[in-house]
């Protein structure tokens, strides 16, 4: 059974021209960059030509990029530095950050005793713009708003534009974890008042392990990482060079192949969203799908029943690779608490299906067939699904 | 031309076996270690595979094992733990420690009033254990020690059981960077009294950014990555799955093959030490080159004058790869810390020659004549060479 990957906002297969890219660095180019002989120089220009790269596509200069291990290590470096060396003693976040938001700024909060605030979620999951000016507004210390730009469950978009005008206004940080955008979205940071974007290039068919930190030339922090000189003393450790070279050969392909791919998979998340509409009755589909929202996600909610309690697993059973939430709180949270936050106490099963160049209309097809066969069978009565 | 590399322990080549055994997750096997389905379960089942071996290797429980982003990491995540959740308030350390420790522990001393001391180094490099005790027995605070177990740039090695024991006895928390170590001498944590130690892929032929640490299951702390469920809530971030199957291959086959391997480079070593003081003279061996020090490293002082004043630079022409020090810190240190701790003021040019399997006994001989041109030569009167 060929299986059918619609999971790609947890992580992509990584092309095989990236890999192509990587594949000297993984055998011959094998120096320290930080070393100072040939060996040495020919990776720290790899590594160098690979920031060039990066800041050209987002209109950064090199010196404000920093390759890190991931978003995780990214969202962590902004929030820390933010509230250490920037002086920010209250943070604006929202309830649906990724859980690298919520658990860093609740440690701070819990343990550091700065000051936290969530801004309301509309109904359709936007940020409520009046509810984050009214607590910059009233804030009496210098805030970190730390909000996504495209979030990862549902696909909302932030107007990132606005938010950035608020925190000029207010003279606050902003951290956006732009994770689910870059290489996905134009984005080109001389256009934006923000502080910190970040990425992670296993999100657009880069490697694991691998991302970076924009942060804007006009601040000045300590780093997380302490330690080497590596990365102009602010991220520390021998550079991952073949990560670094993948992530930047992938984000040039998403870049150059930006206008073909939103296209082509939208077209895919619309077909599907048609489909489920007119073949499965009671669904709804989560925050603003259909208007300011990622084309890569499609986040739906059957209603909970004996046919949908174990929808993800028989899903599975049929070579379908979709998720409830986010990976990194799979098996974890019971119920997503971005849909939580959505619908306090809602009893449903959010389903969240994300595509990429590689998916194609007949797994659409294949998708809906096997999702109206899984929630209409008479439980039981179908030989592959398990039912509790 | 061929190059010599003998700069080992800045880092190794990825060995092709380690390659290998990798490629599968850098193609198909491409899935989230954290979702549920097919693709998620055969990378989740590679990093717990690779969290066995590794645990197993070093005698360690599995759920010990914490995979991070390399050495940098694993040092700030347990010195950061040791202040932030043990309580620990005075640090004790070496001046001759790596920049991870000396630049993390100097942070929290300048910016967070934590008490900061070094233990005395003897000239020829060894930690002074009285000093040790000294230091620990006049404690007011419980002590973090971080001590690594082979300095990097002069190959000595620490008595860790003896540090251990001094550790239990004072109550301190013991962090032993053991980067240069481990997969290169036997490690049984079983057999030790520590908290934390670490290890570095590519310092044993495995790749570059992925480390990892251990943390000894008595001991409690927050992780210094927060976000998603990874690693037991321990070290958030989407893993990275290559690197880890990477890391886990390149230790096991660093370990079976411990024995050959440290006969035969030790033999490189000894042969370049003899052929050094026989041919070229005014030299000195930095450290207790003969003694308790590892068998990887050989750290040679020339006298400062004008055939030597440019030596890397000339070794570099010659196509010889070494290094004055750490990588790490290359091109910002006039003379490296750990020289300047065991001859404060010295003026020499301090070599580290570092080894592995893949050099050969040709090498060293090529090396020492290439060094004796060098350092002999009347000035200006060489081709490739260069003075000021």
């Amino acid at each position: 059974m060929n299986r059918i990957y619609l999971d790609n906002a947890a992580t992509t297969p990584l092309d095989p021209e990236v890999l192509e890219a990587m594949m000297p660095y993984l055998k011959e180019k094998f120096g320290n960059p930080s070393s100072i002989y040939s060996y040495g120089r020919e990776t720290r220009l790899a590594v160098e030509n690979a920031r060039r790269t990066v800041a050209r596509l987002i209109g950064a200069h090199p010196g404000e990029i920093f390759f890190t291990s991931g978003g995780t290590e990214s969202t962590n470096t902004a929030i820390t530095a933010a509230i250490r060396d920037l002086g920010c003693q209250h943070i604006i976040t929202s309830p649906i950050e990724h859980h690298a938001t919520l658990h860093t700024t609740a440690f701070y909060h819990e343990h550091m005793g700065v000051h936290l605030s969530y801004v309301r979620i509309q109904p359709d999951g936007h940020v409520d713009l009046d509810s984050l000016e009214t607590l910059l507004r009233n804030s009496k210390e210098r805030c970190l708003v730390s909000l996504m730009h495209a979030n990862n469950e549902i696909g909302n978009l932030l107007d990132i534009e606005k938010v950035g005008e608020l925190c000029k206004q207010y003279d606050a940080i902003f951290h956006c974890d732009t994770v689910q955008t870059v290489g996905h979205l134009p984005i080109d940071v001389r256009q934006l008042y923000v502080h910190f974007i970040q990425a992670s290039a296993h999100k657009f068919h880069g490697p694991k392990g691998v991302g970076f930190l924009y942060i804007n030339e006009n601040i000045r922090i300590h780093p997380l990482l302490m330690g080497g000189s590596q990365e102009r003393n602010m991220r520390a450790g021998t550079e991952n060079v073949y990560g670094i070279v993948g992530l930047a050969k992938a984000l040039e392909m998403a870049v150059n192949r930006m206008d073909e791919d939103r296209q082509y998979i939208l077209s895919l998340k619309h077909e599907l969203a048609r489909q489920l509409q007119a073949q499965i009755p009671d669904i709804q589909f989560n925050g603003d799908w259909n208007g300011r929202s990622l084309y890569t996600v499609l986040n739906v909610s059957f209603p909970y029943n004996e046919h949908t309690e174990l929808l993800l697993f028989n899903l599975d059973m049929e070579g379908i690779c979709v998720s409830g939430g986010s990976a990194c709180s799979s098996g974890v949270e019971h119920v997503s608490h971005v849909i939580q936050a959505l619908r306090p106490g809602a009893k449903e099963v959010p389903v969240r299906f994300s595509f990429s160049r590689y998916n194609t209309r007949e797994e659409i097809d294949r998708v809906v067939t096997t999702v109206k066969k899984l929630v209409t069978a008479p439980v039981g009565g179908h030989s592959s699904a398990v039912s509790l």
